[in-house]
This record gives C-alpha cells, sequence and structure tokens, in this order.
C-alpha cells in the first residue's frame, strides 16, 4: 500500500481549484516522490535531521527563519505531530490540515500580544508546538499534560478555550473590542473551521461583529468536514465560491494586484462601506454580514500565506479569509478517510494501520449498541428516524444513514437545531432519535425546554458520552445532565447499566410518545448479550434491585451499577452485606424502590457519573426527607470542580467512585 | 395630539419604498384621514358596526370574504386588538403589525392541516382571533386564559410553541420533513420576525434547509425591531436590499411578471439549483444557503399578500418572502415609541396615555436599581461594560446607552454570543456586566459553562426576571437558573432582597474577577432607598440573620425573603418564634450560617423561587445531611411541572410560596 503519499484529489470531493497544496511529506521506505520538482517536496526525516524542528521554542524563533525556510519547518512539524500521535492518540487531521496556515499566523503575527482563537481547538497542535510545548507534546491528554485544546492557564499564546465548536469569532469580537476601548494596539485573528462556521452562535457573531468598528480578522479554514463529512446550505455556497469562474477571476484580479500601493489595495482601503461594495459589485455571503471577504486561497502554501496575512494586517475593519485545506493533509491514510482518522487513537505511522485497543472478543461500544438498535427499531417502524448534529460516525447513527438514508438528518454542527427540528418531526408523529454528546446537548438546554419538555413531544434525545470522557478533560465532560435536566418538568431520564439495558430503553423510548432522555456512557459495555435479543418494554420510572444485603443499600444510576457490584463483591469478601439498586430513571425517581430503601436501612450511598450537586443522591436524600425517613445518603460522584483531563478511569479515582473509592466509600463505616 | 393617525414614516428610520402601507385606523373623535381617497381607509367603528368581525369564527368564515372585504375586516381586528388590549395589556406592537399577514395567510393556505409557525408568539393575536379565541380574548395571559403565546394544546391552529425566538425555521423543517415522509400534503411557513432572526438557531435553520428537500416558506416579518430597535449586520442588510435601486428593479420584474404561466414564473419553475441562480444573476444572503428570495413587498397591503401567497404555494423547496411590515402600524402612539409599545400594558386608547400601576410613590423596579446602578458604577471604573441581546430597554441598560454610547452593547436577540463576547471582553481585562433574563439565559447556557466558568472570566451575569414572572406563562418564568447554574463549578451565585442589596452586590461583582451571577426578579422591589446610598462590599457566600426566633429557621434566597418576612409577622402574632436568615448566595452556601442553623434547629424551612429540584433546599438539606446534623429541611419553591400564566401573586400562591403559603407551612406544625 502506498502510504504517506500527497493524494493530489480526495474521492468524495467535487474538485476544487486547490484540492491539495504542494506541502506534503512522505515517511521512510513508503516515500515515492509524485513531484520530485517541487520545492516543498521532502523526504523523510530522521528526528534528528529536523533542521528547524528542534531549535524553535517560540514564535520569536520561528521569525528567525527566511520565508523560503518556512516549508521545510511545516514538513517537520508534519512528521513530528504524526509520529507524536502515533504512539500517543490525539486529534490528528485537523492539526493536520492547519501547520501551515498555524505557522503563517505566528510568523505575521505578534503573538502572544496578538491574539489566535483557534475554532475548534484540535486545530493547534501546531500552536502548541511553535509555543514551547513541543518538550510536553507527548504528555497531550493525559493526566497531568498538556490539554488537547487550547487552555489560558496552560499558555499565554492560547488566547481562549477551544473545546467546543463555533466561539472563536464572539470571543475574538469581544477580545478586539476591549483593545480599542483600551486603545492597544492588537490583532486578533479567529481561525475558524467550515464545520464549525455552521453553528449559528458563529452566526451570531457575524451579525455583531459586521457592523463593529473592531478589526477582526476570521480565518475560514475551510477543509469541507466537521468530524464527519460538513453538511448543509453553506458547504454548497463554499464550494459554489471555490469552482465558479466568477469568483476565481475575483480572486485572482484581487490576489495578483494586492500589493499595498497598489489600485486594488487602495481601491479596498478607501472604499468603507462593504455592504455597498458587495451590493454593486460581488456580492457574497460574508459581505452580506459586513466582513470583507478575500479568497479563496490555497491553505497549505505558507510563503502565499505569509503574504496574505501581511497584507491583510493593513486592513482595517471586520474581515474573512477563506483557506482550502485539506483535513489529515500530508498524511495519506488520513486524507482518504478523513472520518476515520479525525481521532484515529493508536496507529501505525509506516503502514497506516490504526491500532485497536482491544482483541476481536472485547464487548460493544455503547454508541454501537445505539446504532444498530435504532436501525433495527426503524425497520419496524417507520415513523422511527435519526437526528444527529455532525456526529454521525461518533454516535453510530452512520449505520442508520447507510441502511435508510433519507431516513437519518444530519443537520451539521448544530446542536440547538437538532433539538427543535426534532420536536418538529414529533409534532408531526415521526419519532426522532435525536442524538447528542452530553456535552454538546449544553447547547440546545433552551430547545429542549422551551420546544420539546413544555409541548411533551415524543422526541428520544440520546445523551451519548455521559459522564467523565477522559482525554478531551474539562470542555468534554458530560458531567451536567442529570442536574441540567433532573430540574425540567417532564422529561423522563434513564440510563442503561449494560448493553441489553440500553436496547430495551431504546425500545420503550420509541414507544413512549412524551420526550424521553437515555443517557450512557463513552467506550464499551460490560459485555452483556445484546444481538437479536428480543426487546422489552422497561417499566417508565421503575429500577431494579439487583442483590440484596443487610447492612446498606447501594443505589446506581447506569454504568455505575458495574463499578458498584464489583466493590460489593470486594466487600462481601470482607463480610459485608450490602444490597444493589440499580435505579434506571433519574426521573422519575422510584419511590416504590425508595420506600423500601428508606425502610430498611439507615445507610445509603448513591452513585452516579454526574456531579454531586443537583444529582440523584441529592434527589434521593430529598425523598427521604420529604417522606419521613431518617435514612441518610452518601453521595459519590463529580465533586464540584472542573475535572480535566486523564483516562476515565483515572479521573474516577479522582473523584472517589471507581471500584476502589466506592468501597472505601463502604468499608468506611 | 393628533394619536390613532396613520404615520407615513418613521423618525428612526432610513426611508424604505414601503414605510407605512395603506392599512390603518383611527379611532373616535381623533379622526382625521391622511389620505380620503384610500380604498382602505376607515372611520373608527362601533363595535356593533363591525360588519366581519363577529361573524369570522374560523379560517374557514374567513375565507367566505371576497378579496375586496379583507382590508375591511383586517381594520375591524386592528380596532378590536388595541380596544382589548387597552383594557387587558398584552404584546401590542408585533400583532399590529402582523394583522394583514395573518389575514393572507389564513385566507390563502387550508389551516390547520397546513402549518403556520410564528416566531415569537407575540405577533399572533390576530392568529387566535380568527381561529376561534375571539371571544375568549380578553382573558388573553390570565389565570385560565388564553396564552399570550401559541400553544398546541390550546387550538389544533396552534402548530408549535412560540415563546423564545428563532426557533420557527427549524421547527417548521421538521415539519415539513415529517409530511415530505408521511406523503401528507401539506405546506408549511414560518413567520420569522427580522429580530428573531439575528439568532443563531435562524441561522442553523437556514443551512439545514436549504439542502433540504422539503417544502417550506419563511416569511421574514422585517419591522427592523425587536423589543427595542433591531441592530447588527444582517439589519444593515435588509435595509440595503430594501433601499437598492438594484433590488427593486428585480423585485419590481418579478412581481409583475409573476403569475403563474408567465415566463419568470416559468423559469423559477425550471431553474433547480437556486445557488447557481443566485451566483449567475442575483446573489442573496438568503440564496447564499439555498432559499429562493422573493421581495421584498408591502406586508400592510392585504390585497397584494394573497396574491403574493397563491404564487409561492405554487414553488417547490425552500423559499422566503421578504415581508416589510410596521410594529404598532395603525395606531400612531404605538408606531411612534415602537420599544414603549412593545408590550405598554394597560393604556387609554383615545388619548394614547399609558396607565402607570402605581403613583408616583411606587418603588423602583429592579431593573431599573440596576440601570442606574451600573451607569454609576461606569463612571468609575472604565473598564466596565454593558451587553444585552436585544433588551435594553427591557433590562434598563438603555441608561448606560444613552450616558456612555461606546461602552453598552446591543448585540441582536443572540444570548450566547452575548455571553461569549463578554467572555472576549473579560479575557481581555474589561469588566462586562451582561444582562439577559432568566428564561433566555437557558439559551447561553454552555456559553456560560465553556467560555466563562471554564475559563473562569470576571463576568457578570445579570438574570433579571428571575423566578415566576407571571403573564407571559410558562416559556417566560426563570424557573430553572438556580438548578442549572448551581451545578456549575466556579460561579458565584447571588440574589437581592431588595434595592440596597442589589446596588452592593452589583459593586461587589465589579470587583470580584471571577464569573458572578446576580439574579433578581421581575418587578419593583420593597421600596429600600438606593439612590445615592454609598456602596458596600458584600462578602462573598455570606447571608445574614435577619430575626431571631427559637422554634425554626426560615432560609430565603433573595426576594422571598420579603414574603417570608411577612409570613414570620403573621406567626408572631400567633405566639411562634421563627428565626429568618437570607442567604443572599446560592453559591457558595454560608457554611457557618448553616453550622449555626443546623446545630440550633431542628426545623428549617427554605423558601426559593425557582424550582424546587436541585435548588438551594436540596443543598441546604445536602450539606445538613454531610455535615451531621439531622435538621429537616423543607423546600418551598416551584413544584415540578410546567407553571402557566396569571399574575406572579396568583401563581405563588399555587406553588404554595406566596406569604400565605409560607405561613401556612410554619402553621403547619
Amino acid at each position: 500500500m502506498s502510504i504517506f503519499a500527497l493524494t493530489r484529489s480526495r474521492p468524495q470531493d467535487t474538485e476544487r481549484p486547490f484540492p491539495s497544496g504542494p506541502a506534503f511529506i512522505r515517511l521512510r521506505k513508503f516515500f515515492r516522490s509524485p513531484d520530485p520538482s517541487s520545492e516543498f517536496a521532502h523526504e523523510p526525516m530522521n528526528h534528528n535531521d529536523f533542521k528547524y524542528l528542534w531549535r524553535i521554542d517560540s514564535p520569536a524563533d520561528l521569525k528567525t527563519l527566511s520565508l523560503d525556510e518556512l516549508p521545510r519547518y511545516c514538513a517537520e512539524l508534519r512528521q513530528f505531530i504524526i509520529e507524536e500521535l502515533a504512539a500517543n492518540s490525539g486529534h490528528l487531521g485537523a492539526s493536520l490540515g492547519a501547520i501551515e496556515l498555524t505557522v503563517a499566523l505566528h510568523y505575521v503575527f505578534d503573538t502572544p500580544n496578538d491574539k489566535l482563537i483557534w475554532d475548534v481547538g484540535h486545530q493547534a497542535y501546531a500552536h502548541k508546538i511553535i509555543t514551547g510545548r513541543r518538550d510536553r507534546f507527548d504528555s497531550l491528554r493525559k493526566l497531568g499534560g498538556i490539554g488537547g485544546f487550547p487552555r489560558r492557564d496552560e499558555s499565554p499564546y492560547d488566547a481562549f478555550i477551544g473545546g467546543h465548536a463555533s466561539v472563536s469569532i464572539s470571543a475574538a469580537l469581544g477580545m478586539a473590542t476591549a483593545s480599542r476601548m483600551e486603545g492597544e494596539k492588537r490583532d486578533v485573528v479567529a481561525i475558524i473551521g467550515d464545520g464549525a462556521m455552521t453553528g449559528g452562535l458563529a452566526f451570531e457573531g457575524l451579525n455583531n461583529a459586521g457592523v463593529a468598528k473592531s478589526d477582526l480578522l476570521v480565518i475560514l479554514n475551510d477543509n469541507r468536514m466537521a468530524i464527519d463529512t460538513n453538511v448543509g446550505a453553506l458547504k454548497e455556497y463554499l464550494l459554489s465560491i471555490t469552482t465558479s469562474k466568477h469568483y476565481n477571476r475575483f480572486k485572482t484580479r484581487v490576489w495578483n494586484q494586492f500589493p499595498p500601493g497598489s489600485r486594488i489595495h487602495n481601491f479596498l482601503k478607501k472604499t468603507s462601506n462593504a455592504i455597498k461594495q458587495g451590493l454593486l459589485q460581488q456580492s457574497n455571503l460574508f459581505e452580506s454580514f459586513g466582513f470583507r471577504y478575500f479568497g479563496p486561497v490555497d491553505g497549505h502554501d505558507v510563503k502565499s500565506l505569509v503574504k496574505v496575512l501581511k497584507d491583510l494586517k493593513e486592513i482595517p475593519g471586520p474581515k474573512l479569509l477563506h483557506a482550502l485545506t485539506v483535513k489529515g493533509k500530508g498524511y495519506e491514510p488520513a486524507e482518504r478517510n478523513q472520518a476515520l482518522w479525525h481521532a484515529p487513537g493508536h496507529f501505525n505511522p509506516e503502514t497506516g494501520e490504526i491500532l485497536s485497543a482491544g482483541g476481536s472478543s472485547v464487548p460493544s461500544k455503547f454508541q454501537d449498541v445505539f446504532g444498530e438498535t435504532v436501525v433495527e427499531l426503524a425497520r419496524k417502524d417507520r415513523r422511527i428516524v435519526g437526528v444527529t448534529p455532525a456526529m454521525p460516525s461518533g454516535c453510530s447513527l452512520n449505520l442508520l444513514m447507510q441502511a435508510m438514508p433519507d431516513r437519518c438528518f444530519d443537520v451539521g454542527i448544530a446542536e440547538g437545531h437538532a433539538v427543535t427540528f426534532s420536536a418538529g418531526l414529533a409534532a408531526q408523529g415521526m419519532i426522532p432519535f435525536c442524538n447528542i454528546y452530553s456535552t454538546f446537548m449544553q447547547r440546545a438546554y433552551d430547545n429542549v425546554i422551551h420546544d420539546v419538555a413544555i409541548q411533551q413531544l415524543g422526541v428520544v434525545l440520546c445523551l451519548d458520552r455521559g459522564g467523565l470522557v477522559g482525554e478531551d478533560g474539562a470542555t468534554h465532560h458530560g458531567a451536567f445532565d442529570i442536574a441540567y435536566f433532573g430540574c425540567i418538568p417532564g422529561l423522563t431520564i434513564a440510563s442503561p447499566m449494560n448493553e441489553t439495558e440500553l436496547r430495551n430503553l431504546l425500545y420503550t423510548a420509541s414507544q413512549y410518545g412524551k420526550p424521553f432522555v437515555i443517557r450512557y456512557p463513552r467506550g464499551r459495555g460490560p459485555g452483556a448479550p445484546w444481538k437479536g435479543v428480543p426487546f422489552e418494554t422497561i417499566p417508565i420510572g421503575r429500577g431494579r434491585k439487583l442483590r440484596d444485603g443487610s447492612e446498606m443499600a447501594l443505589l446506581t444510576f447506569g454504568p455505575t451499577g458495574i463499578w458498584a457490584a464489583a466493590a460489593i463483591d470486594q466487600a462481601e469478601k470482607q463480610g459485608r452485606s450490602i444490597a444493589h439498586y440499580d435505579l434506571r430513571f433519574a426521573k422519575p425517581l422510584d419511590e416504590e424502590l425508595l420506600r423500601e430503601v428508606g425502610t430498611r436501612f439507615q445507610r445509603v450511598i448513591t452513585v452516579e457519573d454526574g456531579v454531586i450537586r443537583g444529582g440523584i443522591g441529592s434527589a434521593v436524600q430529598d425523598f427521604f426527607t420529604d417522606n419521613g425517613f431518617r435514612t441518610k445518603v452518601e453521595r459519590l460522584g463529580i465533586p464540584d470542580r472542573f475535572i480535566e483531563h486523564g483516562t476515565p478511569e483515572e479521573l474516577r479515582h479522582l473523584c472517589g467512585y471507581n471500584t476502589e473509592g466506592i468501597l472505601r466509600t463502604i468499608m468506611a463505616r
């Protein structure tokens, strides 16, 4: 297999003017130069042969390079990132696609005084390496190591957080406005992907920025991908720009005549009303918002990018540079299957083989149980449809998409729309399974309250990645959902302890006709049989007793039951007698079960993979208090602080609710 | 004063082609015809003289009218709405502006099979009257009466809820998609204001709808207003469309040649690729999103609207009709001061005098204490700025806007952007006071978590309208904020019991440098002195004892302290001895105070103007349980169901935490 090879075109794309720019690398024995004449072509290197990488510890060091040395530095960065991520895992595709942009930005702008805001932050690996974190790069996303996204508390070069999409224009406008008001000379640059640009927040930012007086540069890093292929009218529009002869003529005219002092340059500087300009000569979506639009440009031609950015620095007001890039750029397997290589985990850099964590006998992922079950249910009931905001492969709705393409809707990075669109579907009798990671459901909170819960519409809200997710850290944990949904009237909130239960909850929800939240964790289940197992309806709001005991009761919700069961096993070996109940529903609570528990036990431990404040433990304690039970609840879960990155097990250990922590709590009295 | 007169132009506007269409009314003695030749001019009528209003009880009745009879019916509707709202209060301006649109829509479309989705719903009064709710219209927004917004449980004609802005396109797309999949012939129409169109959710909807196969008509009801004057690049763009000769030529050409069978009509039907069409001949913001754009048209010319809508019915795919309207249309005082007359309360329809609820001695509104205090603080510290998502007059940031226009930012209906923009300002050292109604803060939930709380940025989040708001009902109560913010690490959450406290909390927050939430209710305070009172710093997380007692303790948060104090007064008269503590902070809780309470009392009642589940009472109970106190907490607040409309006092009574309810709880044991 020929890997590490430059792919000249991407199979899934309509051809674009700069499908693959000149920068690429090939490693080791697979090297075969597709274009040996290119000045940007580089042979694979030994780390010792890196000419620049080891001596660039800051943007100041970078600025000592000549323009002609930048392509080589980019190639070294690219090889370094590929090899590091092969061993340590991370977001490969986006970072490879943004290398030239990153180098050009730090070369041209005066960081950290000038501000770069990465949207989202997994574009920012080269940024981290350039800004002094190269030697800690192997700690990326590990406990105590550097984070996977920009963090203000990690480096002065990280101007703003970048975990969730579409925030950069708003944040950049705030920073630019503050600088203008304080009279500080500062450029502020938002680098936003075309996926993130579909989020409504980005348009709210454009709408406000377009009339603000602040200087602001938005770089649209257009690789036609979110995690999966980008979707929606905006994508079509951007493609139409990049393939339109009209636009390319304009582009050529502008860029050829662009240098300061030129006629076009002066014209652009003089023409203050961008809207008028847009209407009279060249209308464009971004110009409709009062931005000056420049582009498209080749986002992998670092030398041209430097020139362009230097020119743009001179132009006042809000402006947008449209850069075409390739996700996974320079690493052929990543270019060829961009969704798979978004965050591939460990891989062999030479063969392009992705190394699976387990063997063939490992249990299924919860997401696949979800994905396969929805297909099965959809075959039984034509009203069932799937809705995902740009996560079909992340939540396995791609299975429904493949099986019944007309019944699965990827709506783009647009969580609010996903929920309200689902509410509209349900209002007309459909049964939408709307799957959103727990952390991203925070972005659709009002939609759930206003459009789903108040109207009592039968939307099945599937929260993947509920609880601590691990390496993505504080911005991505599904920590708050039980609390923020628990307080909403009319929601049913359930969580499966294993694969079979997830399957049955999905089946139950499909028949319920009212809002139904199913929350399950990232990763694999405990291995319960589920394929082909007949469906069972689970009674709404009913938990179950898993084991009897006499001393105390453990109440668990969803996967915490697995860890609790293991802890009880160990406690029993030490002579303790512990009852175990799986609540299964955070709302409504199983009052009959709780009465039994309250009657029988003075001591109860609740375990939830979510924040303690406002969680199930509190609700259980309140039930006991309200109903005259003297039972005292000890609540295990996520404490009242943001939890950083690490493996899920490491983090649960820190929070005290892995098996060891549960056992310690049991044995404490 | 010449009122009830047609205003031919609006003072604050750049001139537009249809600033005021022909439909208007004048009432009683103030009648003076500006244009007696107009066929649409009507004299004021006695209700007995209404020719059509009393006999139209459904859209079917409406369809019995001839086209020429519609203007008269519109005039009757307008007079009816003005007189009803004068006596009963409600959202006057938006509904007056949408009368002709509403009549035309029900005249052309086959409701309720065809679906009308009002965004937001206070455009929908004429819709309610036409669809069988005329005789209950005097119960609007009253306890047990019809709601102020469309409600699916109120009428089959109310296709979707319409309390919060910007949801209509998403919901309509869902409904249109469902109908297409089910093979049901149905038109779906979203009617969205230009204010609501600035919300990011609307763009998420456009982005998805523009590539969907579903037929969908979006009517942009462009009156250049949200509650206050609309702002942002989109507003400028819409103005540029309506004033551009280029666009008007296009419009004229299209509309003159539009009838079915015509050349243009056939051309439009044949040309399937709207994007290509847009690029090649007429680029437009909405066409960039794959919508066909039609307009602008006069939104008060009901006969033309009927013709246009009939034609649009025949055109497949997503399309947008841009209608120009005037908020408050036909009632001169409302046209002249559109923000004031958005929801004027009671007024004298003949004099245009707005009738104040109290005399000159009534206490200040909390919002004015906020607004004036921020101006005062801003004069002391140049870093202080104000941010509002389209609510300057609703939250009284208009005071800062008047005093220091450069330091107050109205960012449009865009709550998420308001918070992230504030985070950007704070990241560069500014002190933003970002004021958002509690119910709308639900739309910025992730922004608060991701951009403010995780980064610990010094944004002051001011939640106006916290707690039950009254007449706006379930969609607008600020019921959930204590619960949904309480679970977020790193937030400080405070609420003032009176005006002085609000002032001091604002002062304290301005110096804190970390995320600070201040929550206060709609309406007036208890009347504590505050103007010119020197500022005091309130210790973070410290409550205070207001009264000592021996039997039990009442713990209150913010304004509930007023009602609790009154209840304690009455209980004391009956010989009871009740201690009263004002917690003042929902987070962090005052642990010293709680230890004192836990040590001294077995019985505690908490009172909060928010949901019980996940609220302060739960957190207090958990504190007692965690710390070995046997104290039992009785929790008063909003129960676990959606609370409908009524006066705030009526609703608190229903929930059991007005003075009477608190007293009853005290006396129950």
